[in-house]
């Protein structure tokens, strides 16, 4: 009987996605306005600078019981004092969770509930993440090095921006005197 | 601000995990009765040999949109000509997905739609496998050294082991002359 298949491949310690179904997708400072606080300053860096990339694989479309694997990897570098960071989301579907674990480099997992509250995780090298339901995440990157995080998620969970995009998250990670420091957002 | 809170661990070269939530369960040889074919062998062993463990991360309970995250250690062995293996589970709920991929050791993951049809996948340190709803599976040690898989699953998915108790895999794994042969199974 010859029904082996092969299947995809997950190199987990560098944290790359190779196979059928995976797709990379870059965010560079262009396609992030409005993300930093120091706005202006992010308008006059290098628009192509990579500050995220995703892999992901995809093998079952957007159906309910389905789910996704990816990869991000976050740059190190700041705007102004502001560590790079993904957009980061709630999720369309608000129950849907999702799970992290810190592949490579440091940084954090800032968590904001629906009611604004925010905290944060330490990621690195071992750390394992469940993100509840309801809760928006985002990654930062406050180490020299790339921070690279797998995740797994439920792929009709789809992503909210929009709210991100237009009320920020309730906390922002600054560099203060080469450390970084969770400051309350101004609003 | 002081709201930095320590996450969960995953030792992803060891395959284990720590910290809150985290539980692990063992799966001995007394407790697979029906699993392999040579029964009268297998009730012939220690019964306190222990075939598999599952470690999992509960963070969520089982909810709508809530995610588990596991990792299956498979130690090498046989019963008869067949090789150790789990009990092998479709979803309670069928439509549920589930991702493994191998972490350390080699061996099969075995995988059956709901007629009946099998196939196979290699798992290997660096794969990756999306399991579709509706497909029943089992993991396979074929080699020498412990098999570990990493896991992501919905949290309600359950599992149904009774069907595959009652019925089977319509596959088995066996060694024949010192490799890993698929058989059909006898009903």
């Amino acid at each position: 009987m010859s029904i082996i298949h092969e299947p995809a491949l997950f190199d987990a310690a560098a944290g790359r996605l190779k196979g059928e179904g995976v797709s990379r997708s870059t965010r560079t400072i262009r396609e992030l306005p409005g993300v930093f606080a120091a706005e202006e300053e992010r308008a006059s860096l290098d628009p192509t600078l990579p500050v995220y990339e995703v892999e992901m694989h995809d093998r079952c479309g957007e159906v309910e019981g389905g789910l996704y694997f990816g990869v991000s990897h976050v740059h190190p570098g700041k705007v102004g004092n502001e560590f790079f960071m993904t957009k980061g989301h709630f999720h369309q579907k608000r129950d849907r969770g999702e799970y992290y674990w810190g592949i490579e480099g440091n940084g954090l997992l800032l968590l904001m509930d629906e009611a604004r509250h925010s905290w944060a995780e330490r990621v690195f090298p071992g750390s394992l993440h469940y993100i509840a339901g309801h809760v928006a995440h985002r990654l930062i990157n406050t180490g020299d090095v790339k921070m690279i995080v797998g995740a797994c998620w439920p792929s009709d969970a789809g992503h909210d921006y929009e709210a991100i995009l237009n009320e920020g998250f309730s906390v922002r990670v600054v560099e203060q005197d080469g450390s970084p420091v969770l400051l309350e957002a101004r609003s």
